[in-house]
């Protein structure tokens, strides 16, 4: 079943079927929008669009159920620049919401499209199974999460309506709806012109040039400057211009968890990650050092700054975000973030900077000394370790919020690895749809999806989608009974789960390889089993329910803060 | 870990800690309202929330997901009266959207309880992990299915606020939401006063007494008149007054879907299951035969009335609804249907009702002559005859959407069953955790669950809840090879799924027995079996992919009608 995902980035292989249709129209979009695979769940109402997705270019993915079809678009829209998933109405659109919303969080690109019942059962609300009454609730609620949504009435307006709404979900990086009534699908329509891909609104020329010679002096009057990258570096693909900008500076850099393997971590300049007081104590004093430091598209959110500790002089701070640009107290509005990169980048080339000194080198993570014996039990810090060396060039590394997250985010991560969590929304579940939609848009790329016992108790049927499809993920599931995130900040029984065995998921999914861990030893043979076996593995390591690296009870201290339980 | 599921009906024993907090109200009025436990998933900014629930009367059920926990609430009310759930901000309850959507689809009172951040990030925005921008986005999402809700802000306006919402809940029989921010949780507030039930607005007594008049009439000339008792009736706990109804006048009934196990399906007045040309024949005869028909709460959905097939004549119909009752082609309005069944009853007893023959007797369900032998391979009808005997008196039986449902509608249920199905919204997977709510609410019962491959495969993590929490039913798997009830519509490759093990669950579950059948032997020593161990089972019964009863080839047609598929 494989066959199905093998990439095609040629949009023109898009046949037009004649005649044009709402459906055909619409998949011609998202083909050309790099959308090969759409992820979903059928349903009376969308069967008509899912027979015009088999008759198209674009593969269908069958996922088990909605949530799961909305992670997956959202993995793959990570991997791909745009995601969509197929559901049907109501009972299937509303299990997929809280994905969607996820989406809508972190500036992810994906296209909901859910088949409805007939125009004519819009007009008269009869109660049909699935329905609500109100026919229109569930754009209504969509409308919340999404920056544009259309309910698809005719052939004659769908196809000015489709392309404003997938204008809107490239334009604003965040998710769009569509609804096709059954009887629309098939509707003949205009054909396709090719499509206007928006550009970003021109930066005010004036502000740019003020605010790049600004920095300039900023920068030149520093010493030890350096760069924190940020995800929106990510959701706009201006990785080659911050790229060149380092290139033309020789600044080190750092991420925040948000922005992590926006470039290359194996790159010298690279210091490690950012997060306040949760810093590596060596990069966090070269941080404290720095007499400029330049923000490039990064977001102040909680889990970015360590819970708000990360403390910037705002006289030492250029903060360049999408649409304006700080330098200390003064802000330049309208200027847009690749604009100014790119006119910096520029200036540097003709400029010294004053005082531009080396990188410091900060220790990158090693493994505790002296290594432990193959009898030892598994801690968290000797499976990372361990983790750490597994990991190869072209890694897809996707980490579940919680000890899987805070974990893998300090790791150093292989050439041209990408690394995906939802590392602002932070719904637990999510890894394992997004890693199949990451695996479908890769598929030849190494898979190593890390998650929690209580995370994968969330939505592991996705992981049999991935069994099914022909991906080969290794299943790192860090049994620690029960939510061990939630210990942190307060430990009741609530934060017991049932006991499964995981390792026994290939019995029950019927394929793939299932191993148990307990000690170090027991690690370095599964490790060499699953590389050996190259199929789709679970490795279930249990770990004790307590243990999280410091960075995680510094968060779980935090948030016990914030809610009033301390 | 069984011990949290007695039931315990006592509302006095509710002990108030001191002072009253904001969480101990809430949790006084739900357990005064019959909610003796709720379902739900931890998440940080629910923890002091779930603090309080454990030092409370009102036991916590630990579900995987929140979808979980939404349906699970809802089988627990359909069983108790009222259901709750716990979950932690946006990544947790926009999860369990489509359960409560469901809810407000078949007017089930569920109490939606969510954890938000504290009151001063309402204020300010801050981008805390699990936010979405715009705090009041959740709220405002709920707000389209539910009746009511309520953002708590501090300890002076919740009690209040908590009463106005629970009083919509009871009024309307549907979902509501309240949101506690994690500081306002131990907020003190003022003790609990008694609770008021909301009372139906009473009946204008003229139009009362003139749709008795006129029901009188109709039914004094009618002969062979007959009740459709319908889902109103359960919804709003008028069985005792049908019941009456019944007793006094020796009308025969029969129930739609949605009103299935309104009243002891072995009173021999009961002649069967109404679903238009759906219908068993001798059955449909027997009702067009009718000069009168009665209907009672029924609604007209499309599974109720066999996709609209369902035909009564308007001058030989009385429609006695919640608020209204038409009589022929006249309406009477203000007439609450508790009123109108005890004032038609009352009137009965005076009066003779001429024409009013003895019911025809339908035949009921026989197995297929002659018996087939243990080698013949499983076929629905064999398997459904077989279930049939299986079930003991006061048995829950839940179904869900599908080759299941339409079977199980057609079961004649023993005395004191009580039948479960998302029979008007449809979403399937609903059935596996209203199954967990309706085993946690009634625990000493028979429970039986009827579940397709494809709605297992969407919700289920929830059957290990079942066996964590000490529940023993016996989950009957139709694996047919993917959704049936989409290939009778339209047989394409995307109504496959992935070709699990489903016996193999206990495996990974940790405990229970697991069995496959596929021969009509194997199923015989299998249901042996499963009454000799007496514990959580999951018997997986092959039968073909096409293999369905004739009423849900019927319905697949009128879908694909309906959905301009054919």
């Amino acid at each position: 079943m494989s066959a199905g995902l093998t990439p095609t980035y040629d949009a023109s292989a898009a046949v037009h079927l004649a005649p044009v249709t709402v459906a055909s129209y619409l998949l011609h979009r998202l083909h050309e929008l790099g959308v090969d695979h759409v992820f979903g769940v059928p349903g009376d109402f969308v069967l008509g669009f899912l027979a015009a997705v088999e008759a198209s270019p674009v593969h269908y993915v069958g996922t088990c159920n909605e949530l799961g079809a909305a992670y997956a678009a959202d993995g793959y829209a990570r991997m791909r620049g745009v995601g969509a998933l197929v559901t049907t109405y109501a009972v299937g659109e509303l299990s997929a919401l809280n994905g969607v919303a996820g989406a809508f969080a972190e500036h992810i690109p994906v296209v909901v499209v859910t088949g409805g019942p007939p125009t004519s059962a819009f007009a008269t609300e009869p109660l049909l199974h699935h329905t609500l009454g109100n026919y229109a609730i569930p754009q209504q609620i969509y409308a919340h999460v999404t920056v544009a949504s259309s309910l698809l009435m005719d052939g004659h307006s769908a196809p000015a309506e489709i392309d404003r709404v997938l204008t809107a979900c490239l334009a604003q990086r965040r998710p769009v709806y569509l609804c096709l009534p059954s009887d629309v699908v098939d509707e003949p329509c205009a054909a396709p012109l090719p499509f206007v891909w928006p550009l970003p609104a021109p930066s005010d020329p004036q502000a740019l040039q003020a605010a790049v010679s600004a920095t300039l002096a900023m920068l030149s009057e520093a010493r030890r400057p350096l760069v924190v990258a940020g995800v929106e570096v990510l959701r706009f693909h201006l990785q080659p211009a911050l790229a060149a900008l380092l290139e033309q500076s020789g600044l080190p850099y750092t991420t925040m968890m948000l922005g992590k393997s926006v470039l290359s971590e194996q790159n010298p300049r690279y210091l490690g990650l950012y997060q306040g007081d949760r810093t590596a104590p060596a990069l966090l004093r070269r941080i404290e050092a720095a007499e400029c430091v330049l923000q490039v598209g990064t977001l102040w959110t909680d889990f970015n700054t360590g819970g708000f500790t990360a403390q910037l002089q705002p006289e030492r701070t250029v903060s360049a975000s999408l649409r304006s640009v700080q330098v200390g107290l003064t802000r330049y509005n309208e200027v847009y973030l690749g604009d100014f990169l790119a006119a910096l980048t520029q200036a540097l080339i003709f400029r010294d900077i004053v005082g531009l000194l080396p990188a410091v080198v900060v220790p990158r993570r090693e493994a505790a000394e002296p290594p432990p014996s193959d009898s030892t039990l598994l801690t968290i810090e000797a499976l990372f370790v361990r983790i750490q060396a597994f990991l190869q060039p072209g890694v897809t590394l996707v980490a579940d919020t919680g000890v899987a997250l805070f974990c893998a985010a300090t790791l150093r991560l292989p050439d041209g690895a990408t690394f995906l969590g939802q590392t602002f929304y932070g719904s637990i579940g999510y890894s394992i749809g997004a890693a199949l939609g990451a695996g479908v848009a890769a598929p030849g790329r190494q898979l190593v999806l890390i998650v929690g016992d209580g995370a994968l108790q969330m939505t592991c049927q996705e992981l049999s989608t991935m069994l099914r499809y022909g991906l080969k993920p290794l299943i790192l599931v860090l049994n620690n009974d029960g939510y061990t995130i939630e210990r942190l900040i307060t430990d009741h029984s609530f934060n017991d789960i049932a006991a499964w065995r995981y390792h026994k998921l290939p019995d029950l999914f019927g394929g793939g390889l299932g191993l148990e861990v307990h000690t170090v030893g027991d690690l370095r043979a599964a490790l060499a089993e699953t590389t050996q076996a190259g199929c789709w593995t679970v490795l279930e390591a249990h770990t004790d329910r307590m243990d999280a690296p410091e960075s995680l009870r510094r968060a779980g201290a935090s948030m016990a803060k914030t809610n009033h339980l301390t």
